[in-house]
Parts: C-alpha cells; structure tokens; sequence
C-alpha cells in the first residue's frame, strides 16, 4: 500500500497510527501541501485525489480519499487489531467521537481555510490565530463532555485498546499544542494523549518522525 | 426510537432520509436551535447530547450522536435497505463521498460558525453569505470531480440505489441552495439529487414537511 501524506496533516497522522497499530507496511509518499502553491493542487496529485487533500491511500488498483473512510476500510480488510468495537453500541460511540474531531474541529483549523482568512479575506495574523483556538476549543471541550461523562472511557476513548477515536483524538492534540491551546484543560483528552504516547505505533507516526518532516 | 432534530438543519436532515430509506419508524423530537438562544445549548438537551449538536438518536437505553455514527448504526442494526454497498472498495467510496460533504462543507458553512462570524468576528452579512457560498462551491466542486470521474455513479453516487453519500448529498443541494449557489454548475450532483428527490423516503425527510417547519 501506499500513503500519500504531508508529516503535519492532522488527517494523514490519524491514518499513519491506524496503518501503524494494524502493523501494515506501507510506502509513504509525501505531498508538500506549502511548496509551490501546495502540490496537492499539482496535476499529478489530482489524479491521485481530485479533492487535492491528504490523505490517499492507494491499495493495488483501488485509490481511497477521506482518512475516515481509509481507516474503516483498513479495519474492514484487515481485521487483526480492530479500530472500531465489536458490539453495535460501542461502533456507534467511537464513530461518534472520532467524528466530533473530523467534523467539529479540523474542518475549521485546516490549511486551506487559514489560508483564506488571511488571503482572500484579508483577516490579520492574529485574528486566524484566535479563530484557530476558539474552535480548537469549542472542540476539544466537546470532546472532553463526552469522554468525562460515559462510562466507556477507559485508558482509551473508549475502554483499555486504542480506536480509530484515539487515532483522531491524538493529531488534533498535537495540533492544539502548536497553535497554543492548553490542553491541560481537558484532563480525559490529556491523559488519553499521554497513555497513547507511549505506544510504538502513535510514537511512529508523529510528524516529527516522517521523512518529509521539517 | 426518537430523533432529536431541528428541520432545517442538514444533518438532521441526512438522518432523516436514513431512517425513512430503512422503512423505520420514529418520533420526532424537535430541537429549536434560534429559539431562547438555541434550545440545543439547554440543561435538558444538553443531558442527551454534551456536544449540543442535533442530531441524536436515541434508541432504548442508547444514545447516540453525529449523524454519520448514527447512518452506519442504523445500517448495522437494520441491514434491509443496505445504506453502504456489500463489498469494502465500495463501502469506502461510499464513505469518502459521505465525509467529503461532512467534513468539507458542512462543518464551515453550519449555524454556529456563521453566527461566529457575524457575532463575534463582527462581520458582515455580506462576508458571511461569500464565506457560506465559497465553501459550499468548493466542496460542491470536490464532490463533483469524484462523481464525474468515478464508473461506479450511476443513478445515484454509487450505482442505482440510494446510499448514505445521497443521504449527505441532498441536505447539501438543499442548503446550497438556499444560499444562493447554482448547482446546475454540478450537472452530476444535480442529476443525482433531482433522482433522489423523487423518491418518497427523501420526499418525507425534506424540511418543509417537518412538523417544526415555519
């Protein structure tokens, strides 16, 4: 399999740990979502992904977008070390915590809408940057709402393994630590990103650890 | 089961199609999300779903919240009327079309962050309607590069029966519409939604035949 990634990408993170914690090996191609205008834009990626967004995954003749979508198929073709509970309930609660970092607070913090606050919009430096962490925020708490009241948060999001909601949980706090937000104040969401932390399969897929990392 | 749902909300609106695709019955709970600030951010809302988002689900003793968790449960629970196709290349398509409206449209162009941008932000209305139709064409556009490249869009997104990417794309047309972007500059997404929109199950989710309709 092959992974097109940018080492900074929230989205391509959560695939790596998912690929990671399968044990899958895979080839990573790295997409430079900053150098010429961002080569996700570039004619040779938009046949990889006419959405020009990390990540892709390509799998012999089959090409796959949208990192949730990546990570179900992985679970549904690799079963050994599932990503999603076994009972209905359980799928339902972990779809739905990933999905609160994938539709409440990446969508708003991404590049592509930073780069029209400033560009097109012609907001100031500081004025992206607060709106970063006001849904960065709103976001996490959302989060912490959820992992602090229900039952099934374990060690994990939800119960003693890791699923794709850590592997989604684990780049936004990554993400809200470079843009300042203190995470701290979320103490579920904090000590879920430490005991993730120390996983060989997290620790290999930080960006710091890529080879396209900066 | 009961659905908490607003009518003009997008992702109540997908649940909807989902539930009524699958023949299932249900009770309407509506959730006023203008009225008294937003009777999504009250005491007795907020006990069913922490993120104080609609839609939620509750089914029994469970609850469950973000309406693609819900479509998939739904699916997993009542497999007649299959909402994803039987093979994993084209569940994953299926998907990544889902999450492309999900995570790529509605997340910018949704109630909360447009009254960020006029309340907080203290923009203008004209701002906020070019912010709403820039995502909205954007995203429409991404959607439109799949549907039109892809041999497995048919009558539908994916082939000849509606699926959970209809689910999130009539919603869609119908938002966008509403605000005022032309989708006939997406022949496939328009084809694809005036199919849907002659089917009764679609029929009976659309907005104006909620009982909160004003």
């Amino acid at each position: 399999m092959k992974l097109y990634s940018y080492f900074r990408s929230s989205t391509s993170y959560r695939t790596r740990i998912a690929l990671n914690l399968k044990g899958l090996e895979y080839e990573l191609a790295p997409v430079h979502l900053l150098r010429d205008g961002g080569e996700q834009h570039g004619e040779s990626y938009r046949t990889v992904n006419p959405s020009q967004l990390v990540p892709a995954l390509v799998d012999e003749d089959l090409t796959i977008t949208q990192s949730l979508a990546i990570m179900e198929y992985l679970d549904e073709v690799h079963p050994v070390m599932p990503l999603l509970p076994q009972d209905a309930a359980g799928r339902a609660r972990v779809r739905a915590l990933a999905l609160t970092v994938a539709c409440e607070i990446h969508p708003l913090a991404n590049l592509r809408v930073l780069q029209h606050l400033k560009g097109a919009m012609g907001l100031s430096e500081e004025v992206k940057n607060e709106w970063q962490q006001h849904w960065v925020k709103e976001g996490l708490a959302m989060l912490e709402a959820h992992l602090a009241r229900d039952s099934e948060t374990g060690r994990f999001c939800h119960g003693d393994t890791p699923t794709m909601a850590d592997c989604c949980l684990v780049p936004q706090v990554f993400n809200a630590q470079r843009v300042g937000v203190d995470v701290e104040a979320y103490p579920n969401i904090a000590r879920i990103y430490a005991n993730c932390s120390e996983l060989p399969a997290f620790k290999a897929a930080h960006p710091a650890q890529q080879p396209d990392a900066e």
